[in-house]
């Protein structure tokens, strides 16, 4: 006989009391349960991090209410996009990207007023320092390209033109790809300038006309994307970073317009005052003047910074 | 002079029209259009899945307002969690442990009905076979620890003795270790048993009384719960899976009472009726029937199925 009585437990042994239970942890606890167990950070900002993504992950969780398989295959996913990070290439930031995720938190952080240039996000690719160039040079090392001028002004939200401004300015070639996706190929630094404003707050360089590219699919945020059926292109950019005492630096795109994708950007970046035209020129004499093969195109760009 | 007027582009050259323009992707419409980006998503639930999780992840965003950095901080985070799993170590589901998820999921996946046994997670460490072994064989292989007899049933809620229902049993040793976690020291199905009911619903076996201990915190869920001041443990418990013919099966724990840390299990997985004594018994005569020495301890598992 194995029941209970026959080895030897009294019968009546009392059980717990009220208050030597723990804490019963049920779908409608455990959330608050969680929160309070992040009542002993030192830190309060990860403390309040901590909180508020837990209660919005538990409320996603409860909206859709994963299977046990499903969660199982959410969390192989996460550990697949670690483990295809490397030394040069960040597939967590390539999600964040296609979830529109490092565009908000961009927005977030540069809310700009009326007249300043816009921001949009970094991007992977500002991975180097950028050459420091002269004014006029050009930025394209390899002369396959379309010619073109890229030319405009540093200015305060007043309309100062700043003069001593820095204009670090990245791109891919008319192929599509960065330096640092082509070693070998293209030589560090071919697509960069760090260049300094005159003392009319100008700047102008010689560059290609960047073309549209696919961000990288061969890992997890690719089976992501094709899962969806969603394309893996950014419209042609060229990326820009101001800055000039006394102001706001800003990170920005200038968008190619009339480029495709420019309405389907697979991270979201795009805004309309990004987009500038790079106009299509037949002026010799004005090629001449630049350096460039007469027609050329050329863009013009001004980077408006707000005081402070 | 380098103005646009200059180098040949056209005054009044017309801009886009607004049939022409793209979406302005700004803190207010990135997240509808990251939503809409999934319209084409060829499996509903994937879609409805990824639609949840960007809404909520951006809200928590919105709340939140990361800067750059911290935002930086948290996809490395994430990284560095993806690049601890290995084929032993599966730190993305102990992150989802730490945060109440996976507890959660268990829930919402096995809402029971009144009287039968509740289920709380899995774990990491069901990951080998249990060997089947006879009643009343012990799966401590080991002989250190105290003696221990556990019996129960395995029952349907309406009372009725389930024969033949399967009972997976694993658990840690006195020294709060897994066989998995110990080779050389603990041979492989140490702490493990799988038994079958007799004719009476009834399983017993021997063990020892298992140990709490902390989950693993040399990886970036120990540095998470260090930066709260949070505690690894684990109450001490002892694993079950039962299953019968025609019934749902439980995965559950059953939880030493008086054990430390019932109130505050770092997996967020106590729930009160899970808790069992096991108590001290002094009873020579049980203790020469279950083949154990004189005391020993007793804990009485009733696992209750629901049919279906």
């Amino acid at each position: 006989m194995l029941c209970r009585q026959r080895i030897g437990v009294r019968e009546g042994t009392p059980g717990m009391t009220t208050d030597e239970m723990p804490a019963d942890i049920t779908e409608d606890t455990v959330t608050d349960a969680v929160v309070a167990s992040f009542a002993g950070t030192a830190d309060p900002r990860l403390r309040e991090c901590l909180s508020v993504l837990t209660r919005h992950l538990h409320a996603a969780v409860r909206e859709l209410e994963p299977t046990l398989a499903e969660w199982d295959a959410a969390l192989a996913f996460l550990t697949a996009t670690g483990q295809k990070c490397d030394a040069t290439r960040q597939e967590f930031v390539l999600l964040s990207d296609v979830l529109g995720v490092s565009a908000l938190v961009e927005n977030l952080n540069h809310r700009t007023s009326a007249g300043a240039t816009e921001a949009t996000v970094l991007g992977p690719f500002h991975l180097t320092e950028s050459p420091r160039r002269e004014l006029g040079d050009t930025i394209d090392e390899l002369g396959h390209g379309e010619s073109c001028v890229v030319t405009g002004h540093v200015r305060s939200v007043d309309g100062t033109p700043l003069t001593g401004a820095t204009v670090d300015v990245w791109q891919a070639t008319e192929d599509g790809f960065y330096d640092v996706q082509q070693p070998g190929v293209q030589p560090p630094g071919n697509g960069r300038g760090l260049f300094t404003t005159d003392d009319e707050g100008r700047f102008w360089f010689r560059t290609v006309v960047p073309a549209h590219y696919p961000i990288p699919v061969d890992g997890p945020v690719g089976t992501l994307l094709a899962g969806t059926g969603r394309g893996p292109y950014r419209p042609a950019h060229v990326h820009f970073i101001a800055a000039a005492e006394g102001h706001t630096p800003v990170t920005t795109h200038i968008f190619v317009a009339g480029s495709p994708y420019l309405d389907a950007d697979a991270v979201f970046a795009v805004k309309r005052s990004l987009v500038r035209e790079f106009a299509p020129v037949d002026d010799a004499a004005a090629a001449e003047r630049y350096g460039v093969v007469n027609p050329f195109r050329h863009a013009d760009v001004d980077l408006v910074l707000e005081a402070g």
